[in-house]
């Protein structure tokens, strides 16, 4: 049992798809109640444990309020990366909407909207949709091997969700 | 002479533009020297002197550097509003590209372009275009009163300029 789940784990990917031109959106669904994944999104204890994708990752600021700041450092074998924003809306346990900013190109701000559905066995769909000012941010976006990064937090966050149970 | 010149600081107004759906364009020239210019929008003393159009104001952080962050804190008759934003590019005495976001709508973030022109002749013209995310942020700006509160900022940066001579 131990083996499959961990296939199952190794092989779940996010579903990346592109609207319009300055649009990303990633849909996952997790082996966790609706409640546990935004506990996992919100405590600065459960974050440090998955963002950084098995990275030391710093919890500088996770003021998980409209209008608060977020900002975390991850240390990986490529370098130190901060990465920051602050929360547009924050509504418990299933909408969080706020801005992200990577240290490398301040300015190309984008806007998540992070939307947690109850599926009702125990398992729960995320969505993120991520707006970005210009396509040209968008599209560097893609290319930096977003997708990757965000399939190693979320294998992270499996991992994290079934130690929570 | 005194009066004339206090007439025309009085009646010069931006000039204010919508392109696209997601955009501003602010024109304004200023007599003063580029050199002039530049300072008066990137030392903390005095951009306290002007950017608040006679409002007391704190500025918590003026980091003029790429990366670097500004937060600016505004007292007025009609509150307390802070202000802040992050550096994209820095080009001393020409441009300077950053991010633009009011508490009152965190996460509603737009992104600065601010050139500034040597005419020659001892003036100077500041172009700034400012992108939002979003058609509507862009049109919540313009009604926000965005244009006079440009106009009452640029009028207290006449002041400030001609008395920097």
């Amino acid at each position: 049992m131990t083996t499959t789940t961990e296939t199952n784990a190794r092989t779940t990917k996010a579903t990346v798809t592109t609207t319009g031109d300055r649009e990303v959106r990633i849909e996952r669904v997790f082996n966790a109640s609706r409640d546990r994944v935004w506990k996992a999104m919100t405590d600065p204890k459960l974050v440090a444990q998955w963002w950084g994708r098995g990275n030391k990752l710093d919890i500088e600021k996770l003021e998980v309020k409209r209008g608060g700041h977020w900002r975390f450092v991850e240390y990986s074998d490529h370098g130190v990366h901060g990465f920051e924003g602050r929360y547009a809306e924050v509504t418990p346990p299933e909408r969080i909407v706020q801005t992200f900013e990577w240290d490398g190109m301040p300015g190309h701000v984008a806007l998540d909207t992070c939307t947690l559905e109850d599926l009702g066995d125990g398992r729960t769909r995320l969505v993120t949709t991520s707006l970005f000012l210009t396509a040209q941010d968008r599209d560097a976006m893609l290319q930096s091997g977003m997708e990757g990064g965000v399939n190693e937090s979320y294998a992270a966050l499996d991992k994290l969700l079934a130690a929570m149970r």
